[in-house]
């Protein structure tokens, strides 16, 4: 059976504006791999109501799960939440659950749950909490969206927390090769290798060592015996 | 007048398997922020015809520019240069001008221009090369679509070769102000402020440090004096 499909959303000016480098996309990815879940599209756009639910209509339609990241914080421009909310057809509304999590964080810590705070535990109805281990401020799931905070340490403990509650494939399985000549050397007959094993992706990725060039050749699939029958007809080809 | 608005797409399996993490993105914003383009989206997608020309399709005719990264060298997998040509409805073969930068470079290295890379003089019909100084193989412009190479150290000459050709607008000008605040304690008034100022756009990033929670408020806008204005207000109410 093939592995279900995901894409991942990034929300946020300050990938755009050069500020911040998106480091959600790299770690979602290869958890992804792992639990054989095919990620097979990112988009990163603007802290834009119009923006965010056109991307999450578009892309929880296509998609069998999307996850979203940044913009469920307590400032004006954390839009996230409600957007989401409206993309996918239902209210949103402070949730008891949520704001109970939320009080009982910022009482242990000595903090006001002021009514920005509040805003944390806006949830769209009928969502489910996603845990937060780091910050308390819940992400959630709404259908097949999964809706994370940005900030990296705590984007990583929601994907590590909604990730078990998911049915995965096979995972990805990956080996390489490196052969020390150039990629437009290798080119021909990779193509060929490629042809004789369609279930599979062949990737070469050039690089220059010590002004020397070299390929390192990347074989990915779901199928274990498959990627190692690969490897053996890679390694006679270009061992 | 408006900045000119762009989106980039990144093409390539290894970034969304996790292999590869994605720098172009990063290094292409802080180029159109400083001349005055504005990135109001990325998306990466696999190296698939279907999804290349859909992409490339939907985010020409919605920006004024598109940049890609990725399949433009000589193995199979490299199909970005074909995929862009339908896209864009223009046909494609090996062009004299590519072909002679080619057969330049690998004379003088004392490498063989094969068939796999002469695939990479495949130019669509009325594009114009972007000068590549790092390996000689061009990317090209065609339309309002500059296609450049995945390698981040030729996409980055790519970009320094193209960017001159374009028209900006006001570069992006960024202040920040560190405050020893939580997020959820500076954004009631940070909101005011955002609603006053209604030209700028007003990010706020949390952050722990040796225990302490405190906000990095950045502020951003095409307008320096205003930015320089709402910055002095942050001050007076943060400071």
């Amino acid at each position: 059976m093939a592995n279900p499909t995901a894409a991942m959303l990034v929300i946020g000016d300050e990938i755009l504006s050069g500020r911040t480098r998106d480091a959600n996309t790299h770690h979602l990815a290869g958890e992804l791999a792992r639990v054989g879940i095919d990620l097979r599209e990112t988009r990163i756009i603007s802290d834009d109501e119009t923006a965010i639910i056109a991307a999450v209509q578009a892309l929880s339609a296509t998609y069998q799960h999307l996850f979203t990241s940044g913009g469920i914080g307590p400032t004006h421009d954390d839009i996230t939440a409600d957007a989401v909310a409206f993309a996918m057809g239902v209210s949103i509304d402070i949730r008891d659950d949520a704001r109970a999590v939320l009080q009982d964080y910022y009482d242990r810590s000595g903090q006001e749950l002021n009514a920005a705070r509040l805003r944390m535990a806006r949830i769209p109805e009928g969502a489910s909490l996603i845990d937060n281990p780091v910050s308390a401020a819940p992400g959630f799931t709404i259908g097949n969206v999964h809706v994370m905070a940005g900030v990296p340490r705590i984007f990583e403990a929601m994907v590590a927390s909604v990730l078990p509650s998911l049915t995965g494939g096979s995972p990805l399985m990956t080996q390489s090769l490196d052969v020390h000549r150039g990629e437009g050397d290798v080119a021909e007959q990779l193509a060929e290798l490629a042809a004789q094993f369609p279930d599979l992706s062949f990737g070469s990725y050039p690089y220059q060592r010590d002004g020397a060039h070299g390929t390192n050749i990347v074989v990915r699939g779901a199928d274990g015996v498959l990627v190692d029958k690969a490897m053996t007809q890679l390694a006679r080809i270009f061992g």
